[in-house]
């Protein structure tokens, strides 16, 4: 019994085939430049078995890759899959399920209308997700499908942390509100903080955790009793945290203001915060934090300003939703930069004190990989590093569907 | 000696005369509809000695309104003033003074091309500062005039908090960066919340204060050792706060989607989040809190939610700057809304126990008109009830400023 994950992105397809007892990694891999006529497509495999593996493979849309990357799984000398009936469910990471899609849901033809329609909110992320979910449908058009929501996580957030002060209609009409993403990552470690804090005495219904998933995006969620009251991503994965090319939180007036002094289009300005800004842009040197982190601690005074601002941006998020949840038990880092990065780490919980966070300064150089607890013993808030799955958590996801089980959360109202 | 304050808006002119010594008001007034064809002009001024007079005033331009103002206080019988000489000096209210102006500024030639060239950072606030300070040259060219500006008390905002997550260029090509608005109000309730602290033993160094000004316009301030280290306003006074016609905090890229859903224009958004969001757009019912409360308490839901937003929107502020001062013992309230609203300040500090706030119910229900704390004995942080006064705080500058006691405030780095 094994679970195919799928999460397609717009000229790629990342794959993970996990077997739905063990949850252990048969097969994972990524098929790049799908539909990118100027470079060479490949698909890069990893196995047990036979290690890393690159194919070069020319795939003009999604379902030649999924075409291929079918084909490679099961083909009857290197492949993994005896019978294509050992895949017993494709779990797809959906990136915008809107207001609909609040749960993981089993894909129909209703559903993917209804995915289909969320583009609107989602341009860049719903179309090739979609195309994943349809290449699937063709190629294995008996096993049942899972549509993952990445803002699913997100659906108990109270409205008055949703609505933003703008005209209502815009809401009721556009469907502008808050949203969030990264809910399968803050999901994931949310259940294995909750797991460390039970074992401390601390229940599920008590708990308040901040979740803090730093990658090449960012954002945050307060986590009250298990269920997520606010988030830091909104609308559009752009607010909140400063990420690897996006601004994160800004005065929208300043959009108006750069149009006019720049003469900027719409495009120019979605281009602007979208691929120019964040670390990129205030360092002026590199997206990636590894390089940031590395020209700062060289004196290069633009990416330590970066990484302070970068730093003091996640500080003041914690401060937020401590006080959104009534105080704060858990931080839990994690992705990228969030398990790997002791000095974004340090800074963050510099100063929180006054909370109750003591962060263990050498177990916070030397932990790495594993969950684990960060603080010292007398710190009454626990700093939590926990490597995230998302693959993992959409296997569940998808199991859980299949398995019937299904129910949805209850909603939270203002304390 | 009396020094006259003078706060120049679009259409208006608001003017005190206040005794230098015993910072008495003399008289106080506002001309209105200045430059509006459409409406018959006039000035409202109140003295002691006959109430308040209304007098009609076609006023074709500032100049001509100052004109006005300065034949009613010199009237050889009904004025308030004998000899102009009694009016030792003139303070101007100046909205942005950019990276130039961090202090109240003795008026030059320089000077004015300065605040001119600043309008660009704030078109609709400088230019009539200007016009009110040029009216003033021409009728009274013997006396000192003083520009106190609202953005410079946040001057020592350090680099980490005052940087957006942007092209590193747009901040030292088009002074893209957070300046902070009504501070000359922050300044003036932090001067009295400081007074109230030493009597507790808290000295000014140590002193961490979060001053929330709620008018029409609703700002915060992080002041930590006396300095504004955060501020909510930011590069315009549009970031920050939900306020009476004004969006606050929005993902940024919500105005990209409404730009292309809507085909909305750039001064179509410029529009939407000055003029047609904040209470006004969540409750489309008014602007004004008192009535936004009222249909609120009458289960009008928009309006309930509106009043939820704006206090939870505080609330969260409060946490981030305690976060961002390492801790936090006085949140002062100020202004229309926060003078006078004690459903707000009750719901802002709801679910705050964990930092130590505890609202004396009864106190804030009664307490009116002067500086109090409204916190029980037994809470570790203070709430301050500080009605604001920002014509003192500017006469008290001028007077400063033209007795050469000027002098920069040291700047902040991280802790």
């Amino acid at each position: 019994m094994k679970i195919l994950v799928l999460n397609s992105g717009s000229s790629s397809l990342k794959y993970q085939l996990i077997d739905a007892e063990t949850e252990e990694v048969v097969a994972k891999g990524l098929a790049e430049c799908v539909g990118v006529a100027q470079r060479q497509g490949r698909i890069i495999q990893e196995t047990k078995r036979d290690g890393k593996v690159v194919f070069d493979a020319e795939m003009d849309c999604h379902d030649e890759a999924m075409t291929r990357v079918f084909a490679l799984l099961t083909d009857p000398s290197k492949g993994v899959v005896q019978r294509v009936e050992e895949i017993v469910a494709i779990g797809h990471r959906v990136v915008h399920g809107g207001e609909k899609f609040v749960q993981p849901t089993l894909i129909t033809d209703e559903v993917l209308a209804g995915v289909e329609k969320m583009s609107q909110l989602a341009p860049l992320h719903n179309p090739p997700n979609l195309d994943g979910i349809r290449a699937c449908l063709r190629l294995m058009p008996g096993i049942p499908q899972v549509a993952v929501f990445d803002t699913a996580f997100h659906a108990t957030i109270p409205d008055y942390a949703y609505m933003y002060a703008l005209p209502y209609d815009y809401y009721t009409a556009f469907g502008v509100r808050r949203y969030g993403f990264h809910g399968t990552s803050h999901q994931y470690v949310t259940g294995i903080a909750l797991e460390m804090l039970a074992k401390d005495g601390i229940e599920r219904e008590a708990s308040r955790i901040v979740t803090t998933h730093l990658g090449n995006g960012c954002s945050m969620a307060a986590v009250k009793g298990g269920r997520v009251v606010d988030t830091s991503m909104g609308l559009t994965p752009v607010e909140g945290l400063v990420m690897g090319t996006r601004s994160g939180d800004l005065d929208p007036a300043i959009l108006v203001y750069l149009a006019r002094r720049l003469e900027a289009s719409v495009s120019d300005i979605d281009r602007i915060i979208n691929k120019e800004s964040g670390l990129q842009g205030l360092s002026g040197l590199s997206s990636d934090m590894r390089d940031v982190e590395e020209a700062a601690a060289k004196g290069h005074a633009r990416s330590e300003l970066a990484l302070a601002v970068f730093c003091y941006r996640i500080r003041k998020y914690v401060g937020a939703y401590a006080a959104a949840m009534g105080g704060l038990d858990a931080i839990v880092f994690t992705a990228g930069i969030g398990e790997n990065s002791p000095v974004v780490r340090e800074r963050v919980c510099r100063g929180l004190g006054f909370l109750g966070v003591e962060l263990d300064a050498k177990k916070n150089e030397t932990e790495r990989g594993h969950a684990v607890n960060l603080a010292t013993p007398a710190s009454r808030v626990r700093v939590l590093l926990i490597p995230t799955n998302e693959e993992r958590m959409i296997a569940r996801e998808t199991m859980r569907v299949i398995a019937g089980l299904s129910a949805p959360a209850p909603r939270v109202t203002e304390p």
